[in-house]
């Protein structure tokens, strides 16, 4: 876990490029964030890139190969949006700040394997380790806590956060829903980093971006998906949260 | 944990008063159920008792001593509100539905010395276990998963629903605010039961009693907690949580 110092927030590249500020108590410059998608290729992933790249950013779709990531970008492909698509250590190597979608089978690994090129970034985990059976969904137990502080402890360079559980993917892809009517609940150990991802978060018309503690307490919010969707089989809903009183 | 069976519905008494209805599917007369709160004392009680009272249910205040008791219901007393104290036994045995609002700390110990007046009952568990450090709030981990499940284990013949975790006890208790604008997330595995504790919650304005899973689900609910008392802090707010889309 970083520090809260902001001596210690690595993705400020100062002077790297115009996209980052030089100045700690300056935001970084949120909308031309370059954002990649690791496990771009599924539904939640894919649908988070569908429409942070409607709202300006360049978008940078992973996947296992080369050709699915590009295959997984053409699908995304509309009108004013760019989306590019490559393997998932070139996207995490090109991309500002990288999204976590991979299945949870399998997110040790990935995330062990981008450890060199995720370093010094922001990293937003999003997954929701879940398993099934005739009852329903149901959280699965995660050795760290949660998949987030299972990234942290595997991207000791990084800076994770976790946010995005609660979206739908079914409402991101569809392009007739202009506004996905939700908060995101951000969480993460270090200040300058939540808040830019609460920043990102609003770059989507309807969501916002509401910080909701320390990484230690991420597990709740990714279980909290299995409550998700034993609303929505009860009231036939695409359910997501609002925090009121904010 | 009851099947979902109405058959197994034990508080359905039929016969016993004019309160429960004798066909299984017309659902009990919610207005007139009795309430009792086990630790009716504290915060989070005290101010369900205060709502619950106020929108016309005879509460009793349940605690240690019949003491303590009947200080804390004379606390909450006010025009038009039936508020009765006794020791929790007493409340245990002459309330329709339960709520359990005792410290985390006693949990179980105060529910396994109530287990005969609580059979045939529904019992509402609104415990949240949590632990505090110089970092904040933090879920403790419950052996049986959470507090509504070892109620459930303690309580093997009586109906326990998980409810009201999220509640504002410092908006229950203020009683120049009319209305309380959150969703109560209602767990349990007997339909009847979550059916009722849902149109319960419905008699308190603003809020809305929405199923949301399974009693196995309920422990990511009340860690949950420790996520609106970081938003709290931050926001400087008394959050609570509404769900979209339904």
């Amino acid at each position: 876990m970083y520090a809260r110092s902001p001596d210690r927030a690595p993705w400020r590249r100062v002077g790297q490029d115009d996209r980052v500020t030089a100045t700690q108590h300056v935001p970084p410059d949120v909308p031309a964030l370059t954002i990649g998608i690791l496990g771009g290729s599924g539904p939640q992933g894919g649908g988070l890139g569908l429409r942070l790249a409607a709202a300006g950013h360049l978008v940078l779709i992973g996947s296992r190969s080369t050709e699915r990531g590009q295959e997984a970008a053409a699908k995304l492909a509309g009108p004013g949006r760019r989306i590019e698509g490559a393997d998932n250590a070139t996207v995490a190597e090109r991309a500002d700040v990288i999204i976590v979608a991979v299945p949870w089978e399998g997110h040790r690994e990935t995330l062990e394997a981008l450890r060199a090129p995720l370093a010094g970034k922001i990293v937003i985990d999003c997954v929701n380790p879940m398993g099934f059976d005739k009852g329903g969904a149901f959280g699965l137990q995660v050795p760290e806590g949660s998949a987030a502080q299972q990234a942290a402890a595997v991207l000791t360079d990084s800076t994770v956060v976790a946010a995005f559980h609660h979206v739908s993917a079914v409402l991101l892809a569809d392009e007739s829903v202009e506004t996905i009517d939700t908060d995101v609940l951000v969480l993460g150990d270090d200040r300058a980093a939540t808040d830019l991802v609460a920043a990102l978060a609003e770059r989507i018309p309807g969501m916002r971006g509401i910080y909701a503690g320390k990484l230690r307490n991420a597990g709740q919010v990714e279980a909290l998906t299995a409550n998700l969707i034993s609303i929505n089989r009860r009231y036939k809903a695409h359910a997501g949260l609002r925090v009121t009183d904010v």
